[in-house]
């Protein structure tokens, strides 16, 4: 979803930035809910029924490492779950998906592998595979590297869609735990593993005995099973933390004159989060931006409710953390240990 | 949609192909419509309305000949067009597309230049460009190329869904014309034009003056503009001339127990074919399952009703041949100047 915030990815001024912009937004007809730095797109049907979201992405650099490791299936999935809480951070269940698998010259067992993870995810979701393509281009892609992305659909009625519109001053910032990188960080991780000396195989740094491999290769945590708390009335939004971290993505859902203060050590970093941040001398501005240090999904919940939000989920098995407050301001997420603006 | 037929395009083994049709088809909920040789999935919605139909697909090679004449934009039109077909050969509209833009390294104003492209074609055929993403990736992608993928969404009413169950024997098989290689066998074209001595701006070989780059990059034919002809009840099914030729994609509507028998001097031949085909001493049978030769998508009508369809497309300005008939046979396209079987 980066054409809402193309100007952070692509765009080298701002010229370009908004001719995109209008370009998308002259195709928008009546059914389109503009959803400000949205997860995902939604759209009414013609007719009424249930909103129809819709989000692309592609699983990314985590494929180099996957494949490595003989994890390709693995981090096939990862693109449904990422694309599964993309579309529950607006209220959304997933209901189909269609992917995209392109290498220079198409290996059977390379193709069947991605199908697999994609396949196991899709019925864990919920998602049917409805159709997709397999691309052979020699001419575009690098000898022996795989391609793959993919679009989940998803619906959600009418009522039920989170949009940052229900977010107020006093709402508690409740993070909720990750598994790893989920899908992202992996260009910045597999620079400082090839610098580290370490192999896949080698025991991670300051970690309880899991290699550097099962720590980066962790599948994207699928939020969706906890949909029953995360649907509740007192979740006011939720956001996705992928790129851009907590403090790219927390943004995406503040409506203007609010903030979002945050202590950073309000949970524990993992040291997967500590070991490529020190190992790779990341700034610690730059790993807010980079990492999800550990918080996958960001919940804003109403302050009377947060200590039963936390309960049931820790009762799931996910544990989270309050990691801040939500208060006047200039749509901003504010960490307390940063000097004022 | 290559799944459907993945035997064809990726898998060396049947063992494999039947892999992934089975891990595909362990995903779809009671609401998939199994459509065998779909040009799109079909799926029911919960709660009733609308069907939702969606195809996701590559512009292909297509792209490295657009960048070369600098007509990027155009090419990412085709994407639009290209699924917009997929979708009304099903019987559906347009709704909504996600795109999917990569590179090695992103450059902001071909990035610009697909989205206008897709932008345009998205207002055109009715879409609204509801999200996507830009990957860049150096370790995956060529330098300097891009690859562009996109999903498209469409609706359709139950009774209007169109999947080949209304062929019968004696239906006519009417050829529509295209413009060109629409985005098909390109690899090909481009593998002739390299050997052939020829440049893009060099006159197109037995064509009246066009060059052998306008004729190559000709924009695929939306059909859509004819969605009231071809939306009309003596229209018993419609398949999208796509890679495969209409040799493998007419076969795709083709219910047991039915061939369908063609006259391949019905219509005359583009010169671009013949030049394809002669230049790169592609064999006739070969030049059938490569290239459209001319026709973008064909119609199975009922026999009474083609000459007011074909008189009425003819007044939309668009030309069209009974180039054969539907016959019992046993579901596959037989030339009429290839030997028995």
């Amino acid at each position: 979803m980066r054409y809402r915030d193309a100007g952070v990815d692509i765009a080298r001024s701002d010229a370009i930035k908004d001719d995109i912009l209008r370009e998308i937004r002259s195709t928008w007809h009546a059914g389109v809910r503009p959803l400000p730095g949205g997860f995902a797109g939604v759209t009414r049907l013609p007719g009424g029924g249930p909103l129809l979201a819709a989000t692309l992405d592609g699983v990314g650099t985590k494929l180099h490492l996957a494949r490595a490791a003989g994890r390709l299936e693995d981090a096939a999935a990862d693109l449904v779950y990422h694309g599964a809480n993309d579309l529950l951070v607006h209220g959304a269940r997933p209901l189909a998906l269609l992917d995209y698998v392109a290498q220079a010259r198409l290996d059977p067992d390379v193709v069947l592998a991605v199908v697999r993870g994609l396949a196991r995810a899709c019925r864990e979701v919920g998602a049917a595979l409805l159709g997709g393509e397999t691309a052979e281009m020699p001419d575009t892609y690098l000898p022996g590297v795989v391609d793959v992305a993919g679009c989940l659909l998803g619906l959600l009625e009418e009522g039920a869609l989170l949009d940052g519109g229900r977010v107020t001053a006093g709402d508690a910032v409740l993070g909720l735990e990750g598994t790893g990188l989920h899908t992202n960080g992996y260009s910045l991780a597999r620079r400082v593993l090839a610098t580290s000396g370490l192999a896949l195989a080698s025991p991670l740094p300051g970690g309880s005995g899991e290699s550097v491999g099962d720590a980066l290769l962790a599948p994207h945590r699928w939020y969706g099973r906890h949909a029953n708390v995360l649907g509740s009335a007192a979740i006011h939004a939720l956001a996705h933390v992928t790129g851009g971290g907590i403090t790219g993505n927390l943004v995406r859902v503040l409506p203007a004159g609010l903030q979002a203060r945050l202590n950073p050590d309000a949970w524990p970093r993992p040291p997967l989060f500590r070991w490529i941040a020190g190992a790779g001398a990341v700034p610690e501005a730059d790993a807010r931006t980079a990492l999800n240090l550990g918080i996958g999904l960001v919940a804003l919940v109403a302050p009377e409710a947060v200590s039963d939000v936390a309960g049931r989920l820790g009762r799931e098995g996910l544990r989270s953390w309050r990691i801040g407050s939500i208060e006047p301001g200039s749509r901003a997420v504010r960490w307390e240990d940063e000097p004022p603006i």
